[in-house]
């Protein structure tokens, strides 16, 4: 099978299993269950589920193992999303196409659809023994991390040092501080919760997590270059230093060649590690390369 | 020592705890742990973290060893008031006789320090085992509990029904989904995870459960009378039934008598359980009627 058809697989596995994990439409309160689905199961490219089922097998466990876990995370996921885009903090109007979530249901209701997601993401965490048979000691240590991943010190610390940062100009270690602490930490959550779950040698534990630190590198600095050249092509103009160095992105702080190098070097190093863990792992190392690709 | 005392003691205990389990303003990002900080410090009386240490000593455990899940159980509680108070949703300037989070800090600040609370609360209930010496599958069971009574349909089903009923004259069966929902569970999860933390046998868990019902209603209906009392003698005028019929609230429903009687009813019940639990139970039984003293 080619990844792109592997990935649809899985894809299809989580959504299904979102689906079901989330209270339906007809759940009271409804409003409150439709805005949470409308956002958690409105498309998206699954990358953090993906890349906990991919772990978990690469590892040489089964995917499907890590399908509740990778729910889990996509609901945090989507409850970072609905957050991000309220008017008091990116004011979006628009995610994965559609409307976001309080253009549709209302302030209100988004921060409480997003709070509904969070702490559904922990509840589905805690039952992972009954969804998937993990040991306690395993989804007790999976909700650690993920709690570290997510609070104050992991993504919300990320996020709020982004929004200090508007406005100004950032250099390189407060730039690294952003993205490691705003997507890398989820990533490597993903990635090490799925390779626990896929019962990782110690070895291999630290060859997932070498991947998932530049996975997120690589993946960071393929969103920045996208948006510093896709708006030069909205502006139908061609990309100089001078213009983007003023954004907290990598392009900005090193320059489009040399971020679009470093990216390259992330994805390299991502190889290495899925050579070592071997077969199983193929897909991880197709996974990496899908990211480099999409600045093509 | 009198319940007073008794009461101080906990509460301080209580704001130890917290203090020490909250990162510190020092951490990187100093402002958010600030707006944390700000929030969950700032006073309350700590009415869930001491119900929930009442009850593991009402069972004969010992209050201290429930003291870190009573600071989780603050955490989630402070996390609700914040975002309660946001201007999308209940638009409060003061909370406990201080300006509301976001009225310091700014909206979004409030936003992300309420979800960093919220975050951290599971990663304190993931570490009890560390912290209390709690068995892996005890602390694993309070997850599911409070991730239910905190979810979709506990906590934030109450406020979401509570929102889409502002303005409009809702039924008896209404109001006590929302009063049930917003703030019963909460008080429902910190007692009976008190009470397993106590090692309770089933005969305790289930007087401690009705103890818990009957104190969250007649927290609820004295919290009502006391709004409407208070804005009658704000305004300076007598209440009466019309005045007060289109409120969400128990004397708007039932009229103030028939309220009281209500609340009184549920202090009884309250009193009932304790006796059941004997002489370890003596400072739940105050409690209950501590409730009650507040509408005199």
């Amino acid at each position: 099978m080619n990844w792109q058809a592997r990935m649809g697989e899985l894809v299809d596995l989580v959504e299904g299993e979102l689906a079901i994990r989330l209270p339906a439409e007809t759940v009271v309160p409804e409003k409150l269950h439709e805005a949470m689905r409308y956002s958690t199961l409105g498309g998206g490219k699954r990358l953090r589920a993906v890349l906990a089922m991919s772990a978990c097998e690469g590892v040489g466990g089964s995917a499907t193992d890590a399908l509740s876990y990778a729910a889990a995370i996509e609901m945090l996921h989507s409850y970072t999303l609905i957050h991000d885009d309220l008017p008091a903090m990116d004011d979006d109007d628009f995610r994965r196409g559609r409307p976001t979530n309080h253009r549709i249901y209302g302030e209100a209701m988004a921060v409480l659809a997003g709070d509904a997601l969070l702490t559904e993401a922990f509840g589905t965490l805690a039952r992972l023994p009954e969804y998937s048979g993990l040991s306690q000691a395993l989804a007790m240590r999976l909700i650690v991390e993920l709690a570290d991943a997510c609070g104050s010190r992991g993504l919300i610390g990320g996020q709020v040092i982004d929004l200090l940062s508007e406005g100004r100009l950032i250099d390189a270690q407060t730039l690294e501080y952003i993205h490691k602490r705003k997507t890398g930490d989820l990533f490597l959550a993903a990635l090490r919760g799925g390779a626990q779950i896929g019962n990782a040698e110690p070895d291999q534990l630290d060859a997932v997590s070498t991947y998932a630190h530049n996975f997120g590198l690589a993946f960071q600095i393929t969103d920045d270059i996208l948006d510093v050249v896709g708006d030069a092509d909205k502006l139908g103009k061609s990309v100089g230093m001078d213009e983007i160095h003023e954004k907290a992105t990598y392009p900005g702080v090193y320059g489009l060649e040399r971020a679009r190098h470093m990216a390259a070097e992330c994805v390299n190093v991502c190889q290495q590690q899925a050579v070592f863990l071997g077969t199983n792992a193929q897909f991880l190392a197709d996974l990496a390369f899908f990211v480099l690709e999409r600045d093509m």
